[in-house]
């Protein structure tokens, strides 16, 4: 991919030597994150930041990330504040707005539409995620933080174990993440879901042609606990609102010590509706140390270590 | 008009040297918005952005001014998520949030109600739009945008040729307008509305007293393709929401090779109302130039060449 | 106090010695508020500004003070736009919001919620407001600006006579302001309100036990003129909404010249609910110079001066 003046809409972008230049521009913005160093490199740059569906974490995320490199951010939030509200078209907004930034990142209920604005913005727009669609920058995040974990252990991308866990069907992240790991050589996933949440045909099928190797188990304990787990939050449909909620994600290592403790942490997060999942009871206080690097991606890592040392990682949700 | 300290509230503050003077400033921002030249000339200052009323573009206008002249932007958006809920008078609320800032640009649905709060306001407060009755630095960036498309083609302001279209009455850009036009010699201008729609007669008796030729044209074919356009959305007006939306409103050449191809966009935004409107059909695919020049007031100007070349211009609605 | 790395939750943390520190330390920052001076200090630094509830001057007020600092600010305001609609927990979001700031101000509207996020952040949090519980930085603020008014007639805090007049039941702000009272000697404090506004018991009986005096008088009347007023102003009760609203305070001078000038302009912003209230009737026209002072607190400040040069403080609500 050319990097400069491209949207990013889809993980479909990437080929793997591109995840790895932006993994190795993650790892240099470590010490700016950390706040060992400052910079100003972004000074006088604008990020347009357009969130139209409830967000914090991903949308402050960028925001954060964008300050820490010097650069200001307009945001909008909402269709409420927005011109959207006077029946404008995505097309006009993206005419208008995108002239007033360097550089936008969009979150947007519908499928594609972050993709539709894209077409008419006369800046590079970042998809924050698009209905059931994508998530490419959470995505990208997740599977740094498995990275940095692999790396410390010795082992790397390449053979990587994962156990996708919950509403597989309208998690974007998911749909992202799987679409990544299509790159690296000889993965192996389960998809524990129920059948009304399955991972969508189409997404399955690329991922046999990229020689990636599946299940579907239908209890969670089936799953070898030297797995990566990543799971997914059942998303909400209320009447009043049929359109799928956006989901949340979580990665971690489903070593014996975290499935017992931390992880019941996470289960109850992220609440994955497989059954046989362990760890099922009350948290046991895992206390995460600081650790987000805001960097020139969203990134919303996180690390909690058990009681007894062992470490596992969750990303937050997008 | 003096303008340290001053609130810029009305069109009818202005001389014609005082808008020539705001031009000229703004010819010397473009380096600065076309990311060219970095400046922080208004580091330490703050900019209270209050708009009581959805708006995406005039604020984000405002704010990536502010912010790429190096100054920070503390924003208020909506009743929600103000004080106003509260049951606090706009006198109170201006009294307090002015000492926060250095300066104010504000947008309210009520007529009137920015002038009331700049009244209480220990600092200059910017008119972003109040109801019906004026946006001044839309009107402004619109003569400004009118302007550069003149002079490019050897002509001036003065001997002016504009016909208005659509929603007059509520159209609060057009009402800053035509009082800005009042400024120039020689205008000349259509008023093309419905007759529920029309231009309050209070603005139209003024326009005559300083020598502007008016005309109410029935139908839209009767102007001459050499004028400028100046188009109105019309306003929805719904039963749940009596009070009149905000409008928009745009500028462009009438010449017959716009008035058969990028107008046809124009006219698909802004939909006027008025009968025999040329360019009826699908659009033409034009795809303007970035050219958005944030400066020391208000930006939305666009810029879009047709299939064959030829430059209309349209600023973004308030 | 060890100010570095606390939470300030309740002004139950403060000892006398640290209330003089904070106050030293905001007198250093008048020339920085009064734009005399500007500084970077917090440069590569960000506040995370989270208001789960309407407010606009505390809010701005943080904002305003780190921006002027030369830091940044990240916002999230009501609950809308947060992530906490999708059903996740306070816990959860403390862990990765507090990931992306340096220090987080906080308001939300249960009593309690605060210190809940704060447990689980990384960063310090700044309470600006617990339901009917704590507003800690608006009583400093409110004490400050009775401290300079009284050195400036050459007294000082200690020996205090105070009156607290309106809701004293959900006020926040008095909660805190008598909790502040309690550090200084001698204190005596008139308590006016309806009998089911009445402060609550506890803070009552701790007052009595730091040996401060306290009255109930049942006539606003029978307050002596020369004693300071701390107003309240009612708060709304809506069926749609039973939570007890926000509440609003003022302090000012009761000096005669006060009473029957400015403070009818106080009376009417605060909406006391006392009997006998004196100043009734419209305003004067009272008009504060600009003093308002971000430093390192909330400063909403504000001084009005009477017509005959009489000088009175009221503090801008929460």
């Amino acid at each position: 991919m050319q990097f400069p003046g491209s949207h990013i809409l889809s993980i479909d972008q990437f080929e793997r030597g591109d995840v790895e230049r932006v993994f190795a521009v993650a790892d240099q913005m470590l010490p700016y994150a950390h706040r060992e160093r400052i910079t100003r490199v972004l000074e006088g740059a604008i990020l347009g930041s357009m969130f139209f569906e409830p967000s914090t974490r991903t949308r402050i995320s960028f925001g954060s990330a964008f300050n820490l490199l010097g650069g200001e951010v307009r945001e909008t939030t909402g269709f409420e504040s927005s011109s959207i509200t006077k029946g404008e078209s995505l097309y006009d907004t993206a005419r208008v707005l995108s002239g007033y930034s360097d550089v936008i990142a969009m979150r947007h209920p519908v499928s594609g539409a972050v993709s539709e604005f894209a077409e008419a913005s006369r800046v590079p727009v970042l998809n924050g995620g698009d209905g059931a669609n994508e998530h490419p920058s959470q995505a990208l995040l997740d599977l740094y933080t498995i990275r940095s974990e692999l790396v410390s252990r010795g082992r790397s991308l390449d053979g990587l174990r994962i156990a996708m866990v919950g509403d597989l069907r309208y998690g974007r992240t998911v749909h992202s993440l799987i679409r990544l790991l299509m790159l690296f050589g000889r993965s192996a996933i389960r998809l524990v879901s129920p059948r009304e949440l399955r991972m969508p045909e189409a997404i399955v099928a690329a991922a046999q042609v990229r020689g990636m190797m599946y299940w579907r188990p239908r209890l969670w304990s089936r799953v070898s606990p030297t797995w990566i787990l990543s799971t997914v939050r059942e998303s909400r449909r209320s009447v009043s609102r049929p359109a799928p909620k956006p989901i949340c994600t979580g990665v971690a290592f489903a070593e014996p010590e975290c499935l017992h403790r931390p992880l019941r942490t996470q289960y109850r997060h992220h609440a994955p509706v497989a059954e046989g999942f362990p760890g099922r009871g009350a948290g046991t206080g895992c206390r995460p140390q600081r650790q987000s690097q805001p960097g020139d991606f969203s990134t919303e890592r996180q690390r909690c270590a058990g009681e007894d040392g062992a470490v596992c990682t969750g990303a937050g949700c997008g």
